[in-house]
């Protein structure tokens, strides 16, 4: 017997429409190149983002071609955002931290139609080899952003299109064509540490459910009274869908541009009562030396949550925000591959009795699988159990879940036979469902058939005054098959630490089989363009260090 | 080119996992018919309903078969509401509000094999004529929420199954089908006031997207943190989806049992905590009533929101919950054939600079669509303009809208030829989208091309101190077409008002053209199943009623 309920899809289109008939007046401000503040709303964004639809038909772009953003965060590629999917084309966002020759291997391997480009970034666009002869992209649109007058346009001298100039041509509305909430919306790459880039091609129903899902008041809470700032680049897994639920909500939305340093996201959050912000510890532990630095009193009291995500932020910074700054971080999980939003740190009313160290660790944690997403973690043993201590591999499941890479075959041990994705993150589950990120599969040293988290040991050997830097690794040991080797940068003009210091300095947290069998000290530890450790370098480098059985 | 996320079904099962893993200490409260409460946890109210799905199986229903309840509100029917979908049958909660006569028709109609029937309900169970010869009914469970110990069981006299004996002897979980997300997950007959009672049938999709609707921060707001008490019924449209959205959320769910009188809910909603309950304006209205009685002084601190749907409730209702007892009622719209959630009256952040009289009008209003509902108003002369004044009929459309009646080729009129669902509500729609519902399409009457709000003429004159009670229909005109007549019930002791004197009464409220041209008064307003005005019945009896042109 099936359900009688009426077959309408879900689609992008529907926050347009939504938008439009609700939300017309909400604000939305970009900071420009120029450091000055553009403001619109979100009437006019949906009103441009259907030109933009309508001037792509008008350059022959169909249901399913991909249309390319090499963008900040501003209100035009909100517009591409919005305009792109509802039409039908795939919103495909580069990543402007990628080397310029992955930027051409994602470019080509999308087969990008048609690519629209801050003009501030013409120079990167430029550094990517030849792009015009091997690629696929036919039409370039550069975004400006400019305070210009459209009156004044003249074409542009390197033959781009103008984005403004385009849209001003374009008519007022697209030729909507029928959707099926399976088409492709959105595609990202993700940009891992190892092979080529994947790409992970989002569906408009996951799109939606996403939105819904990252909404909900257990997960970041998103509604109209919200005023959101997504630090995260829109370049990077759809800036974690807050753009679609921020329109959804008719939230107000603030973007940085290109000035992502920790002054002018401060000037923003405070001077337009931003609620809600979020990106990766980077950002926040720039943030936090900038406020430490007391700078000029920036009220921040409309902050209601600062989300992190991307990778553990440590407990002693979370702690920093709230005792020193009044400022509620929030740990979240995801990849590219989970839409992002897999689980959000959010505590329960029945944690009001926790002491106040209690509430800090398991904020430290992750967070509990978020509606629509289902988490366990396997170890060679099988699925562990949610003991909080038995570390296994993290493997999820959900309608926002990758199921497979865009044209690629290359990958298929990444999905397991029974239909979840393996993550790759090596976790511990506590009895409640708080995943905590142990470590990266590949990161993870096996030492006589036990796992040692490489990361826990990072933060603690970090911890110690004389160490700038610490990145650990596995090297071969003919007993244990991997020992743990920490690779550190001292602090400057301190001497590098000696390795019976350094085991004294972690004994009282680690057992002792965990503590590393050796230090070596470097200039720098590698990194990725996401600026993630590049540990396949340090491993690499100490492939053959020999360690004796001790 | 498609999205490539996995392939998973919304369904009712994830709801379950979700609430096993997360939220196995939730409380479940339930009054007991004899007045004690019941509690329970969420972790043990799904295993239950895994019982429950396994000996439905054992009693050989299979995917899509019909399983029907005849309860109130309690854990064992949130056990069916979890249970019966799982295993792929579909719950159809029977109104114990209707003739016996609609029951037979009803459960008939449906098909239903199996009916979980509360044990108070058994005299009502026993006065529908014929069951067991004339439907296909084969196994009456009974729930009897006794005190009793499950090993002093023995059979039924009555030669009823016992749910606590089947449960005790079913298999600690079912097998789980195969469940495509468009099949049918619950039924649920709407009881109009004209006609044969019609089956919505509700997809395990529709009740998934509903219940993430239904949470987000504008609407219901439903978290970890909530405490709920559904007032609304359990066989009335899912009670608002509210056990789904709360067993998703791991809130605290509270379940009035049969006790629905004002005093035995207060003292839940005090006892409990609660922080969201819902109902209809009856409910609220009486509830009011012994509150300003002066009741033994309720602590409804915790209360966050007091939702009202199914019909409208006066401003001033609104105004002396707020101003007397600090309580906030918001109004909601649904209806069956909804899921229901279609629009709910939350304020935004730019209506703080309102008057208390302006926002007292908003919230008056029914409210703005929800996301995945879309609204709009057509009168004869096609779509409304959004003005706040003009009336049209109210049409929806969406995914948790019904598309179709269950086996009834009757009501195609219901649906318009672009895919929309006809309410019957007559609405204006506020420049920002908030729809006020004027009256019911078949009760407005139409003079002279305009149209005349019977509900709002109803308020008006109900506020006079000599009317106990008014309803307002159309009455034929020779050069009118139609015109108002006020059906009154006199205040007891006080004489039937005159018509000049209403008249003058009602002036400074209503064009003239509004006015009703003459009254009538009678002993009592006849009221449908549900304790609506019965209208139909009214205009029935004044049928040929004769009015002069004046």
């Amino acid at each position: 017997m099936r359900g009688l309920m009426m077959d309408v899809p879900l689609t992008v289109r529907m926050l347009l429409d939504r938008a439009e008939a609700l939300f017309g007046d909400r604000e939305i401000v970009s900071r420009r190149p120029n450091r000055s503040v553009h403001r619109t709303d979100l009437g006019t964004v949906v009103g441009r983002s259907r030109r933009l639809a309508a001037a792509l038909q008008g350059l022959g772009i169909e249901r399913g071609d991909r249309v390319a953003t090499l963008a900040w965060n501003h209100h035009q590629h909100l517009e591409a955002y919005l305009g792109v999917p509802s039409m039908g084309a795939v919103l495909h966002t580069l990543n402007l931290r990628l080397h310029p020759d992955d930027l051409l291997y994602i470019i080509n391997h999308a087969g990008d139609r048609v690519l629209l480009v801050d003009e501030v970034l013409l120079p990167l666009l430029a550094s990517i080899p030849d792009l015009e002869s091997k690629t696929k992209v036919e039409h370039i649109v550069v975004m400006s952003q400019a305070e210009t007058s459209i009156d004044d346009a003249r074409p542009r001298a390197d033959g781009y299109l103008d984005y403004e100039q385009m849209l001003a041509a374009a008519p007022a509305d697209f030729e909507a064509p029928a959707i099926d909430e399976l088409d492709a919306a959105t595609m990202c790459y993700t940009s891992g540490t190892t092979g080529r880039p994947k790409g992970v091609v989002y569906s408009h129903r996951s799109t939606l459910l996403h939105a819904l899902a990252v909404s909900l008041p257990d997960s970041l809470a998103i509604g109209e009274h919200t005023v959101c700032l997504p630090v995260v680049p829109m370049f990077h897994v759809n800036a974690w869908g807050l753009p679609y639920a921020c329109t959804m909500a008719g939230a107000k939305q603030v973007f940085p541009g290109p000035h992502m340093d920790a002054a002018s996201i401060c000037e923003l959050l405070a001077s337009e009562r931003v609620t809600l912000t979020g990106g990766v510890p980077t950002i926040w532990m720039g943030i936090l030396e900038h406020l430490d630095g007391g700078e000029p009193g920036y009220d921040l009291s409309a902050i209601e949550m600062m989300a992190v995500g991307g990778a553990a932020v440590p407990e002693a910074v979370i702690a920093a925000f709230e005792q020193r700054h009044g400022l509620r971080v929030v740990h979240a999980w995801g990849m590219t591959e989970t839409s992002p939003l897999g689980t959000v740190s959010n505590l329960g009313p029945r944690h009001a009795e926790l002491s106040a160290d209690e509430v800090m660790s398991l904020r430290s944690r992750q967070g509990r699988m978020v509606p629509l997403v289902e988490v366990r973690a396997r170890s060679d043993d099988g699925a562990v159990p949610w003991d909080a201590s038995t570390m296994g591999e993290l493997e999820v499941r959900g309608p926002c879940v990758a199921g497979a890479y865009y044209d690629d075959d290359s990958q298929a041990d990444r999905f397991t036979e029974d239909g979840w994705f393996r993550t790759g993150d090596i976790v511990t589950i506590d009895p409640e469902g708080y995943i905590r990120i142990e470590d990266r599969s590949k990161d993870v040293i096996k030492s006589g058939g036990e796992w040692i988290s490489s990361i826990a040991l990072e933060n603690a050997i970090m911890a110690h005054p004389s160490v700038e830097e610490a990145a650990v690794i596995p090297v071969a040991h003919p007993r244990w098959q991997e020992r743990p080797l920490a690779v550190i940068v001292p602090a400057s003009a301190e001497p590098a630490i000696e390795i019976d210091e350094l085991r004294e300095f972690l004994a009282p947290h680690f057992a002792s089989w965990w503590l590393p069998d050796a230090v070596e000290a470097v200039e720098e530890i590698p990194r990725t363009s996401t600026g993630k450790f590049l540990k396949s370098a340090l491993r690499e480098r100490f492939r053959d260090y020999e360690l004796t059985d001790s």
